[in-house]
């Protein structure tokens, strides 16, 4: 037997798969494109192929998994949001099967990245940590006393779904005025759209104008601006690209992301005592056009001297954070795995 | 030595002290009134005199203390914000000089509300639990996988200030639209008053009408408001019995809190993964008058299958919880002390 874990982290645009150190050193990686509408069986053999290629002769002493939720934990039944071809799919019995007799765990993909960061990242060494990814969605894990926080049902660390403006615009949960609501790249760019934004218009790095409008508005025009937002570049990061060309509604868009992940931050802060935030996802790219919107509005409602020590940093690890996180189930249990199994 | 342990709950209103056997069961139990103004000295004598009464010649297995905050923790040097005798006064360390040879715990009041919530009361049971007391203030203690949480500082469960309204009243740690500077009997009640409410009009135990107008406004209006208050019966209790009674500013202002509240619920379901939430304190009195609105607003924003699961409950231990929760620092010291000592 080796001295590697596999680590696994499923996501809606890419499978990747990697072999993972003790120390948390990624050595063999490997991503493939996830099969787009794949029916549960092609989306397996896809994985499949994948964790072979990986593993090769390997024997690895245990499986961490990554994948995005909704899921039963630690049973590890998936139906992530964006893939439908898998719905209370046995994803964790699967993958038990394919490597018996070695812990096979599985967690959210933010909970694995926030593991990681606080393992290996740029969380290590604090004891109470909110690590948080803004990107398609917001995501989050919560680290407190130096273990990682489950919750009832493995969920803890939906920094999303803080209400940020009760009266905001719906979110894909159901609720309304959800950080993610407002601070989601898509929701962003839609936000944007309405405003008038042009994606490329200041950087030349994309085409195609909307028709646009200063005028803010809800209903079909917000319908309008989100299918436009589909159909085009005018994603997240084209927003933090044309804001750092200087485009102002560009800019507008970005303090409105920083500014309501700073209001998330300074609840979270309060509620659980943190020592650090870190930050990573698409948007977090945008730099300072984030961070310090973000960090004006925390420090306006952070205020009691035991919440203006909390630090919101840059998360360190990038795109191997998943599979640091993943492999973290197995290599740090201690402080990152509670189940029994 | 006897199998009692001495617990203490310090107030702005008043002190309190007990011995408590194992199981949490409240013995001799006494209180007196804090005395208004007293310096540090006559502070202590004041504590020390009742504790002397409740313990006589029994020699207790350790010392579990409950106090406002802000303190120092673990080591106890408190300031509470309601009692200017004492600023860094070291309670903690008088307490073990007096019993020395047993451990000697302090932690703040909420906190210890909640984990007596959560050891013998309406959290019985659950383990992942936020214990709230909505009152003069709004506090809280959080318990998650089985254990009380502390935070970096010892002040996680700090509900009061998660961010309800961004652009809400000034808070009194500085910031702005905390749940606390909306639901705090007295923010609730100087709102009240702005909006017209006569204290005890509609039920006839209060007198005094103020200039009341409907009209809503801030600035020096809000001043007055909040000076009439002070002078006055309009406190949040009585804002509850006139909500009873049928007083229509009086249920808007119900409506109000709950709203608030069940906003700030929801934020914490979603961060923390709750099963269950226990709330306390005066204004909890009003029954369902505050309970009606807070799950009106809960439910419209929590949606997710893992959040829509979270109960919230009235509190069961009343005026005894602080005293049980102190002692649980010591009986139950497993779920509810981290710290070294």
């Amino acid at each position: 037997m080796s001295d590697s874990v596999l680590a696994v982290d499923i996501g809606g645009t890419k499978f990747a798969a990697a072999l993972v150190g003790p120390d948390g050193d990624v050595r063999t990686a490997r991503r493939v494109a996830t099969p787009p509408g794949g029916d549960a069986h092609t989306l397996w053999k896809a994985l499949d192929g994948l964790i072979s290629s990986v593993v090769g002769e390997t024997s690895p002493t245990g499986v961490g998994i990554g994948c995005g939720g909704p899921m039963t934990w630690p049973d590890g039944a998936v139906s992530p949001l964006n893939m439908p071809g898998w719905r209370a799919f046995p994803l964790r019995e699967r993958l038990a099967a394919r490597f018996p007799g070695v812990p096979v765990r599985i967690h959210n993909d933010a909970v694995c990245v926030a593991a990681a960061e606080h393992w290996r990242g740029a969380g290590a060494g604090s004891a109470n940590m909110l690590g948080m990814v803004v990107s398609t969605g917001v995501g989050g894990g919560l680290i407190l006393g130096g273990r990682l926080i489950d919750g009832g049902t493995g969920n803890a660390g939906h920094i999303g779904h803080v209400v940020v403006d009760p009266d905001g615009p719906a979110c894909g949960c159901g609720g309304r005025g959800c950080l993610e609501a407002v601070a989601r790249g898509p929701g962003l760019a839609a936000w944007a759209v309405e405003q008038g934004w042009v994606p490329g218009r200041a950087c030349g790095t994309a085409s195609g104008a909307p028709h646009g409008t200063a005028e803010r508005s809800g209903g079909a025009r917000g319908r309008e601006a989100a299918a436009y937002v589909e159909a085009t570049a005018a994603t997240g990061r084209q927003l933090a690209l044309d804001a750092a060309a200087g485009d102002g509604i560009a800019l507008a868009a970005m303090r409105r992301a920083g500014r309501a992940v700073g209001l998330a931050v300074a609840s979270a802060a309060h509620l659980c005592d943190l020592d650090v935030v870190t930050i990573g996802g698409g948007l977090s790219q945008a730099g300072p056009l984030l961070f310090e919107p973000l960090e004006e509005a925390l420090r306006a409602h952070v205020r009691l001297e035991f919440a203006r020590r909390v630090r919101v940093v840059p998360a360190a690890l990038g795109q191997d954070a998943g599979l640091v996180g993943a492999a973290a189930l197995i290599l740090a249990a201690d402080r990152y795995w509670s189940p029994g199994s």
